[in-house]
């Protein structure tokens, strides 16, 4: 396999729930932003520090985000050709509320070095807390430890609050606290050039106040038209002796100045709530009220009682999605790390989505790629599948842009954006991103694996069928039969996952599961023909489809054509890829990776290097289809071939490896992916996290180490622990039956908590658990 | 044969040597700009009025243009990727000197309908003349006869001339004639978008003046730091009474306004004779003083002497270039119009080119593509062959840029651009434009044909070896030995001329013209060992040349691979073509073409449709290498599959279905064709000529029509005229051979006019000339 890009030490010590920063320094601060950002699906928040950011301002990007908030920008090509979209959209940074800093004697307190000692930030991943500590003294001496506390809540997901715990050491006296919502927004723009950069200012100011110990600002952008309100609600305990209040009203800052008599020793707290409201969740003139009331709501509920109701959340999640690895601490880690973060950047309203980045940071403009339903999507289905159906509404509640797209590019039926937050086509590199026709498959694979897990019938029947057939329609007309193939089904200038070999025929990866969705489709249409007749007749009428177009998505998938050399015994990436020209991977210096920037793009077509798992992918989606003898000669030709340049590659690898039996490699490839962001190998986790790398660790676990996969609908395992673990051990949701899965190196253990009793397949034995309660252990070959 | 795109009318009369305007049209003023340019390669003009325009502005693109003088542009990507260029260049409008101009009671003499009879505007291609002439009457009915007599010297090529004759038909008293140079200098950037436009102004003024019937300014470029000085001066017949001289010293202008007494029924004459020199002629400092004493010398030397030393050169080259064709008036017409064009718009100076639309227009932005050595040399290699000389020295003049562009695409040796006027890379559409690697091997034909009539060993050995070795270095890197292709040499990931199939494998004119091309260079190596070896020392040293490389070249040549399908028996275009989305190309309407304009790129590509000649060109380019069963399985199977969207496609299907006995589809190509840009086919003769297809003309007919072949070192000829045509003759020059070459439909017959006996075949039989005015007479077959 390839040398990594990085050795790179563990930049956090392995505790099971926490991460822990214990020595702050402000190279590393835009990366810790992304480290230790909070978020609920709804809205994020980069770690920026409540007292504002005391450096060099490159070194900081605060930002927080709305899911779904975004402004549009028009591309200007240099020759704007048919089909190529006439706009990007990107996230936007929302004010920033969270403004809360102290003053002694005129000076603020903020981390620069000399005036901080006794640093702490901790994460908690258990309850979803950031909590950050510092003892500071002033120019005169005065010494003073404070602690800031936030969360956003996953409870009321409009709602961030925050608490300072702060305690004079050697001094009494007055303490200003500044606590205001930053008006003035500017853009962050993380990662990329100027692409996604969008004209500043985004969001305008419609409507400030402040007063009571509350403020608000109103927004709106002037292309999408949203209307963003952020408000805030300030709180302190009755001890602390309030002399004065100051409202703060200037042009971009509304919030209050506090005058507070102190004592030596003593402990006080100071809290704020923070509330956003945005056009997406109410009437625009309902923005700012709902805001504003809300965040005096819970100012009146208090922080305690917030921060119960957030942490019960977050027990609940945990309770279902956590994965327990023992005996490796850096990988328990950070498998509750990428879960975490998963959770905290999926919207789960049927109207989000997740980005690339979750709200953690902009680097890909908040857009969504196939990497929800290939990577993010799976470590949610077996704990939390309603977050998956919505996930899927998501797609469905797009359909019309989707159909819109098919139009621009001349097809019939939908076409799914390749990246986008509302559904517009935002990909400009043609080659690379319209070519992946596979994102129509990859959500019908995606709908497919939903419904094998839930039996959700109501939402394929209602939802999911109208995405197939439309996604069919596309997929069954963009392809054609090719004489000199033998009259077989070719789609013919494509690109599968390896973006470095865009524009290729018969993508093996896009023709195998565009056979899969039209076979799917064609079950799904005969389903609903004689169960939902009138539905089935409502949908052909709507859609526009006949028996001639039915036969036409059966005879393609009858006659895919799938390239395979007969003489190598290997499946073809595509039509072109063998015949490329060879390049030796491990002779690439690490200053030229990724080749994507370093190479004139026809260069790097001709090589023969995949940019990540492609046909390695297909092993592991459709693993039913494939022997193992397949499967090693696919991994054997393509691996040593893909310089995984990708944050996607490294864990479906690791899968494929663990299943041919390549253990060490899938460890390798494993650990790669696992602490991407949290170790940093790819020195950009400042961008925003790798979600869909994160997703892709679920699946090296769970689809990797233990094996899972659901064959002909039963659910199958065939662990294979690393060296290091002692003990592995999940739930699994599936088709009503909550198991609980725990695997040494030496058995493995299966217990039904819950559900319809279920038969399971553990390293080819069949195992039947009859009722709650019910366990079985099976052991091992020695 | 797909159907033409425009069934058009004549629209000019067949004159043999002119092209007349009866009836002026606004409408068609701007494609009358482009038929009625003037040219002499160092500058063009195109066919504006010296009074001006008196339309709308929108329908008028007055332009001169001086060869080689342009200005930067920075490409503004949307994503800059390495190889990238960085910045565009384009030919510049020079200031216009042309400015003449009559008031009559203050009242402007223009070519305003309603004043306007007797119009008659005459281009003289025999003597390389345009006149202009009307009768106008003002608005209190006096009556003026005004024609213009334009050229521009073909004798001194600084120079331009204009004499405007006059005669007050029923009126004496004042006449006023302004006459200036336009200081201010507006792009037209005809055709093309945003792409070429340049910031404007992008001359700005450095110098002027005016006085004593003189005038002038000076102009710089600020980024590409050219100079260009304009002068003019005026003289007048002495019988013209001049009152009173106004200089005019304007912002923008400078000239003089000239007072004049006329008398009714006497007719005079006015004279202006415009000099441009610019700083690629001489010295910055001195380029205003040339182009001044330059203007003020022709005044002297006066209007008929320069008038005849110019038609002296036109006509030295009607001698030698002139191809008779009788019975055909519309064809004698159309093919000195195309020869007349491609003379004027040729640089000749070994550092100047020819422009895709020559200096008749900017659509192209003035830049040079594989036309010229691919459609235009072999037009003048038998008649000029000096032309094609500084041609290639201007290849030559810019190999230095060719190296830095193989460098910047991470190759070796040399890589000519394929859009440029300096020899930097313009061409931002990569995949069509850089993947067109083709460029190095055409240029490599080009000095191989221009050897091989010339014999002219001195270019080769001083200046043709080593563009040879550099490209060559470049194309045995470019490509690979590929195991699963046999161990054969595949250039993977190119454009070859069919610009539709962008980014495919070995396309076959490339690979075959990179064989060709390998094959020529060992050849000119070892010419150059045996018979040079100081000279082919110093060029291994200079360019880094060993045996190895040497070596590889060989293998290179020896193992290329040359797609091709035994089944069907026919050469592949390329490895995916065959395997490509059918598409019938006669049910495409024509609003939808070209393609290029209605297809996103990636349906573009994924259809089976060739924009022009590919495989059909390489049946004619290397005629020898293919039976007359290969060449019809080409034509067969992609004549139907060419949609023709450039203008160099016509042409070359005349002279291969000419060869393959498709006597009728040769016509009909031909026609569309010949009359391209008189007829204006496409609607788009007013960006400018298109000097290629003229070329094309010329090759369709003396390859086609007469079919001419040069094979083992032999001329041969294969004679079939079309139905009308009585007679065809023309002169080639080969080898040091003057010969007059006739053909009817019954007979050939070959003249030796001067130079070394020769031996020729015609259809098949030898034929030995073997003094000055040997004949010989073939008859064909009954």
């Amino acid at each position: 396999m390839r040398k990594f890009h990085h050795d790179r030490p563990l930049l956090f010590e392995p505790y099971e729930w926490q991460v822990v920063e214990k020595q702050y320094s402000e190279q590393s601060n835009k990366r810790n932003e992304t480290v230790f950002a909070l978020g609920n699906g709804y809205m994020g928040m980069r770690g920026s520090f409540e007292e504002g950011f005391w450096g060099n301002p490159e070194n900081a990007a605060p930002a927080t985000y709305i899911n779904g908030i975004y402004e549009y920008k028009d591309y200007v090509y240099l020759w704007k050709r048919p089909g190529f979209p006439d706009r990007t959209h990107s996230i936007l940074n929302v004010p920033d509320a969270s403004g809360l800093s102290f003053y002694i004697d005129g000076e603020k307190v903020d981390m620069t070095p000399e005036r901080v000692e006794n640093y702490n930030r901790t994460l908690d991943m258990k309850r979803g807390l950031l909590s950050r500590s510092y003892r500071w003294t002033s120019k005169e001496g005065k010494i003073i430890d404070v602690c800031f506390k936030r969360f956003l809540s996953l409870d009321d997901i409009h709602v961030a609050a925050i608490r300072c715990e702060f305690m004079p050491l050697n001094f009494s006296g007055e303490i200003i606290i500044k606590s205001y919502i930053e008006g003035e927004v500017k853009g962050t723009n993380l990662g990329k050039a100027e692409i996604g950069k969008l004209d500043m200012p985004a969001l305008f100011i419609n409507d400030m106040g402040a007063g009571g110990g509350s403020a608000f600002f109103t927004h709106v952008t002037k292309k999408s038209g949203f209307t963003v309100a952020t408000a805030t609600s300030d709180k302190f305990m009755q001890r602390l002796l309030c002399n004065k209040t100051v409202e703060i009203n200037e042009a971009y800052k509304s919030g209050h100045y506090y005058y507070f008599n102190v004592t030596k020793g003593e402990t006080y707290s100071f809290d704020k709530f923070i509330c956003y409201y945005t056009s997406r969740d109410t009437e625009k003139s309902n923005c700012k009220t709902y805001a504003y009331e809300n965040a005096k709501k819970c100012a009146q509920i208090g922080f305690e009682k917030l921060l119960f109701n957030h942490t019960c959340k977050w027990e609940d999640f945990w309770e279902k999605a956590d994965i327990i690895i023992k005996g490796d601490p850096e990988i328990q880690q950070a498998i509750r790390f990428d879960l975490f973060h998963l959770m905290q950047s999926t919207g789960k309203d049927g109207k989000t989505n997740i980005s690339a980045n979750g709200l953690t940071g902009d680097g890909y403009q908040g857009h969504t790629f196939w990497d929800t339903e290939m990577y993010i999507m799976p470590c949610f289905l077996y704990s939390n599948p309603e977050i998956v159906r919505n996930l899927l509404m998501y797609r469905y509640n797009i359909l019309d842009k989707a159909k819109m797209r098919a139009k621009q590019m001349g097809g019939e039926g939908a076409l799914y954006s390749w990246n986008s937050i509302n559904g517009e086509e935002c990909g400009f590199v043609f080659e690379a991103a319209t070519a992946q026709y596979h994102i129509n498959c990859d959500i019908c694979y995606a709908i497919y694996k939903y419904v094998e897990a839930t039996k959700d019938e109501e939402f394929l029947v209602n939802y999911g069928a109208e995405i197939l057939f439309e996604t069919s329609k596309f997929m069954a007309h963009r392809g054609c039969f090719i004489k000199y193939r033998g009259g077989k089904f070719c789609i013919n200038v494509v690109c599968g996952p390896d973006e470095y070999t865009p524009a290729v025929d018969n993508n093996c990866y896009t023709n195998t599961l565009t056979r899969f969705q039209l076979n799917f489709a064609l079950e799904t249409a005969k389903l609903l023909k004689e169960k939902y007749p009138d539905i089935f007749c409502a949908l052909c009428s709507k859609i526009g489809l006949d028996e001639a177009e039915f036969e036409l998505w059966e005879k393609a998938a009858n006659n895919m054509y799938i390239p395979y050399n007969e003489e190598l015994g290997l499946l073809m990436q595509d039509d072109s890829f063998i015949y490329r020209d060879p390049l030796e991977i491990d002779a690439i210096p690490f200053d030229k990776i990724p080749l994507l920037n370093n190479l004139h793009p026809l260069n790097l077509w001709r090589f023969q290097v995949s940019k990540q798992a492609d046909l390695v992918l297909l092993m592991f989606l459709r693993s039913q289809d494939y022997t193992i003898e397949m499967k090693k000669a696919v991994y054997d030709f393509y691996e040593p071939k893909t310089i995984h340049d990708s944050s996607l590659s490294a864990s479906v690898h690791s899968i494929v490896a663990n299943e041919i039996g390549y253990y060490d490699q899938a460890y390798n490839y494993f650990i790669q992916a696992a602490r991407m962001d949290l170790d940093d190998y790819n020195l950009n986790t400042s961008n925003g996290i790798h979600a869909a790398c994160m997703g892709g660790t679920w699946m090296a676990v769970v689809n990797g180490f233990a094996g899972m996969r659901v064959i002909e609908g039963m659910l199958n395992f065939k662990p294979h622990l690393p060296e290091k673990w002692e003990r592995l051990e999940f739930k699994i949701l599936f088709q009503g039956s909550l198991i609980n899965a725990s695997f040494t190196k030496s058995s493995a253990l299966y217990t039904l908590i819950s559900g319809n009793p279920i038969k399971i397949l553990s390293s080819g034995e069949e195992i039947f658990l009859h009722e709650a309660g019910a366990e079985k252990r099976v052991y091992a070959e020695a």
